[in-house]
This record gives C-alpha cells, structure tokens and sequence, in this order.
C-alpha cells in the first residue's frame, strides 16, 4: 500500500466517520467543534453537513483557503493546549459534534497532543455528543462506536459522550 | 459537494489513471517522469507501481516526507521550465510514463503552467508512452484515452503519445 493509496483511505475514513456523527446528532441540538482547520477542506464539509450550526475552530494559524476560513467570532487562534481551557466557559457541554485531526505527519505527536487535550475537550461535549478523531483517544465517558461502512476499527475513531457521574 | 468531497475525488482518479497507464505501459521500456514531487505521496505510488523503472522526479525545492525523496541522480531540481529542457539531452524519447500535476491549488495558474510544460515534455516520450496530467493538455501527438472505471471525462487526463511525422 503506498502512501497515495493510505491517505485516500484516510480521507474516506473522515469523511465517512463525519456524516455518519451528522446521522448520530441529528436530533441533538448542540454546536460543533473542529480542532485543526489546516487547509479548510474538513471544515467546508463541516459547514455542508452543518448549515444551521456553530462551528467553532480551534487553529494555531490561519492557512487555509480563503474561502474556508471561519468568521472571526467563531475563531480560537492559537495553541488549542490553551484555547480549549479559555473555551470551557463559553462551551461547557454545549458541543454535539467535535472532531479532532491534528494531521502532523507524526503518529507519536498525535497521539501525545490527543492525550493532552482530551480532557479540555470532553467537558465541552453535550450528553449524547459525538467525538471524531484520529488518533483514538482513551476518556472517561467516551463510549467507541461501530465505524460506518464496514470500516475497520482502528481506521478512524468514533465516539459517543455518555454522561458520567462525576465523583468530583 | 465539499472542498473534502472533490479532494477525494480527484486523488482517487489520480490513482485510477497511474494505475491504468501502468497496464497500458506494461510491455513498452522506458523511464518514469514525475512533475512535482509535493509531499511525495504520488512518487511513493509510482515507486510501487514501478520497481524496475528508473523514476525522475523534476520539483523546486524539495518539502516531502523523507522517506519520499529521490535519490539524487534522480532528481531534477529547479524550474521545470528549465530542468525540462536540460533533461531533453537526457531523456529525449525515452520516457514510458510522464506525470504532471502541478496542482497549485489555482486552476488558471496550473492550466497555464501545463501549456508551458506540454512542448517540453512530449519530446521526452517514447512512441506508446503515456502522459498523465491534471489539468487537461492539447498538443500534438497527444490522443486523449478514456478514463478507467467509469470516470467522467475530465475528470483527470489520460493520453497516449502518437509519433507523428515531424513537419520540422
């Protein structure tokens, strides 16, 4: 398998994992969060699925296609180490869908920033919300679901937030 | 259709047509031309699909994965415009498969950039040789082939090089 022949079954892997979130919220009121823009393809199929919804971006910089770039007041710029945390009062169990894709070419600084931010995300998700990500991540509350069209696991992750009783 | 949907679609023709041209190049010796290395994830397809050809790879500045660059004695770089005419002395009627994709991200500039690049890399093929090329090219010796799979025309551009009784 090349890495053309990978990376399209990773995108197909997204996308897929994507409308089938959009399946899982449609009844669920609630924003979306997407934690990355890069060059805003995600995004604008986002913005398709979502029409009526928030969508707000967590990004560090802007380099995305100019047509792809979220209007400011729905912008985190910066480290989302940080900007998550400032979010929290602002978003705090009001996200339906979140979807995480750092996409650094590199598994191990995926997977180390996946692990940190976890826990900034979680309390943003509503009951019943939906968290796509690649890498996986290990939670408290997030139940891993089925992946859509006979997808292997693993390919992609998805996610569903069963509210816990918090012993905090 | 998103931004994500036609990324999709155009690498997975991309694939088809390489993958198509490798049939049609089966029985004809010759080298392998690719025009951009980009990420390399293209090259790495072409490595895959081409073991015992000899693979040129023409880029400006080199930005890909490390384990998707050429070896040196391979690698053209610079201007296209001028490693192409360098390489005729070279590669002159000797290449079973040329690739060009320069994808800019700006259709006006990479339909302007391929019309430049057309005279200089015809010369470089073999009779039976195959060029692969988004955008679409129109120059002599050119036949457009069908696309593999169902793939609507246009969608990326597949064309067979007739030799043509020179008029020079």
């Amino acid at each position: 398998m090349s890495r053309l022949d990978s990376f399209i079954r990773r995108l197909e892997a997204q996308r897929a994992c994507l409308d089938q979130a959009a399946r899982l919220i449609g009844e669920l009121d609630g924003d979306v969060l997407e934690l990355g823009l890069g060059n805003g393809r995600t995004y604008d199929h986002l913005r398709q699925l979502f029409p009526d919804r928030k969508i707000y971006v967590c990004e560090r910089r802007i380099a995305a296609h100019p047509d792809c770039v979220p209007p400011a007041e729905l912008l985190m710029l910066g480290d989302m180490r940080d900007t998550l945390q400032k979010a929290r009062e602002l978003l705090e169990g009001r996200v339906a869908l979140a979807h995480l894709d750092p996409a650094t070419g590199d598994v191990a600084a995926s997977r180390a920033l996946a692990a940190e931010v976890a826990p900034l995300i979680v309390p943003l998700l509503r009951p019943g919300g939906v968290l796509v990500s690649e890498p996986a991540i290990a939670w408290q509350g997030l139940s891993a679901m089925a992946l859509p069209g006979g997808l292997a696991p693993g390919r992609y992750n998805l996610y569903r937030f069963v509210s816990c009783q918090s012993s905090a």
